[in-house]
């Protein structure tokens, strides 16, 4: 079975690689369990060596868009001819597509748009899991939310990101039910805690204001203390897109995007967690200085998933913020902070 | 006042274009009356003569994407730089739509995108229409629809037409929410009568079985008799575009589409109405003759609308089918049926 992951240097795309690539097969789509023989991982840079060295991975690296444009014969540089399933992860982030209309529409909307036509053109019907975002979901004065999000809940994205992500939505069904692909659009919460920098993601501190306290740095939470947020930890989330991987077409239902489920906390309990796992002294690190663009953008997303819809394909949330916590502590073992660094 | 009309020459195009030329002034989004000095018209053929003749038309002939292009100064030929307003009507239709995936997606997504692009490079913020459609709402035994549509209602199209709607829909909420454009997306209802001649859309036949018969011709009805549908007459049709040309931003409401009222029948009422009105001869000229892939697509579209948002404008659906018959008549003499034509 061969594989394709955009965004497959990212840390989703690799953390989901070695999960795949660590298991002896993967029932695609309800089907008799295959050994994955092939995947191919496509992103701006190439995946770490402990990838590449694996004589299973292909590293394709460019520009999306880019590697999308068709040949004189159809194919793409980006999509191998035999592959079986595409994990769609690469994407503009919120900030990024908030400040450049354009990039937001070329990455998200034209980089989908062009991986479903290069599916299509296989005409192998494969499995497209397209990674969708809580950010559909947006909240305002003059048209709030309702206080749970429901799998039917109607998406009023409020900002360009959430609707670039709504949009491929409806391309994923569409192109789904015409037969290009057999599509699952997965609606990810914000992740926390992601390993390494920040981004330019609106939710980018919410795994800044634990990483860098636990490594002995001063963090940022740039939005009000108890403003309400939706979480996921990494483990939960490679869960859902596996689970979307091996749903049959029964089972995962409609054409309509799945919310997975998530973890509602606010930064003030996520600073009380940081102070029971690891300290006070810790949870001091966190600086709490709003900042108004990005408390305006995470305001407006949702704070509680109903996800109904997953919990049937067995899908949960995690159980508490500590859990999330030490499971990061676990897979990015902190330095020693008593050595001066902190 | 200048205002821009793509599918300037079709049915709905013409008979706006009719409308606005007969009023003194229009108060564009709340804003004080003002006579309309300028309405342009785009679509592939010119209007004719009577709207031609007048001096404050414009007629823009050529296909709309080659018109969208910009040229090297910015501006393109399809939107003069001093519009005030836009209604968006060009489109292919839901048969063209679902026979030529492709076509859709560029005469749909791919048009309005750069027609909101050509406004958003104007920098006057024009109020934008766009005419969406109840086809954005679709129900499969799977994922079966409320038996009445709210404004809150979760689209999930069926069909490809009714996908690339919903795309724009969000597209323009987006430019609206950037400041590019002040947008108001309406969603049409199938409109019956129909003058003039059978088109690619499914729901052609929800005029033809009316307007065929009437003129001494035979027509066919492609679905069940009692298939529920959801209609509205050209008058309804056009206040309702009106309507969104002049509410106020605040009497507007949320950026989301607001669905315009309808008349929840079936074609067995609508016989029944014709019968009533012009005689059981005239109502014996329809033909029963199903027709599967029409079928599919017209029973998949609601039957009932709850338009809420539309009725706080003041929007109300047509009295009775009876009522959209007559209205036909009065403004589509039929020619005397008794001279042999029929």
């Amino acid at each position: 079975m061969h594989i394709l992951i955009t965004g497959g240097a990212g840390f989703l795309g690799l953390r989901l690689a070695r999960a795949l690539l660590g298991r002896d097969a993967l029932a695609l789509a309800g089907a008799a369990p295959q050994p994955i023989t092939r995947l191919s991982l496509v992103d701006r840079v190439a995946p770490p060596a402990d990838l590449l060295d694996d004589a299973r991975v292909q590293a394709i690296t460019g520009d999306l868009n880019a590697l999308l444009a068709p040949d004189a014969q159809g194919p793409t540089r980006a999509v191998p001819v035999d592959i079986d399933a595409v994990v769609h992860l690469a994407a503009a982030v919120s900030g990024e597509c908030e400040a450049d209309f354009d990039l937001g529409l070329a990455s998200n909307l034209d980089a989908t748009r062009a991986l479903l036509q290069a599916c299509r053109r296989l005409g192998t019907q494969p499995v497209f899991v397209f990674s969708s975002s809580l950010a559909v979901f947006g909240h305002t004065p003059e048209q709030p939310l309702p206080s749970v999000i429901e799998d039917e809940t109607l998406p009023t994205p409020q900002n360009s990101y959430g609707i670039q992500k709504f949009m491929c939505e409806q391309l994923v069904a569409d192109c789904t039910r015409k037969g290009f692909v057999r599509g699952r659009s997965v609606r990810l919460m914000t992740v926390s805690v992601r390993p390494g920098k920040p981004n330019a993601a609106a939710s980018s501190f919410m795994s800044g204001m634990v990483r860098e306290p636990l490594a002995g740095e001063r963090a940022v939470c740039p939005v009000p203390p108890d403003t309400p947020v939706a979480l996921s930890s990494p483990a939960r989330t490679i869960e859902g897109l596996i689970r979307a991987l091996e749903a049959s077409d029964a089972d995962w239902g409609p054409r309509t995007a799945m919310n997975l489920p998530a973890l509602s906390t606010t930064p003030r309990e996520m600073a009380a967690a940081l102070a029971r796992v690891a300290g006070a002294e810790v949870a001091a690190r966190i600086d709490w200085t709003p900042d108004e663009a990005i408390t305006r953008i995470v305001a407006s997303w949702p704070a509680g998933m109903n996800a109904r819809r997953a919990a049937r394909l067995g899908l949960v949330a995690d159980a508490s913020y500590d859990a999330i916590i030490r499971d990061h502590l676990r897979e990015n073992p902190v330095r020693n902070m008593a050595d001066g660094r902190g």
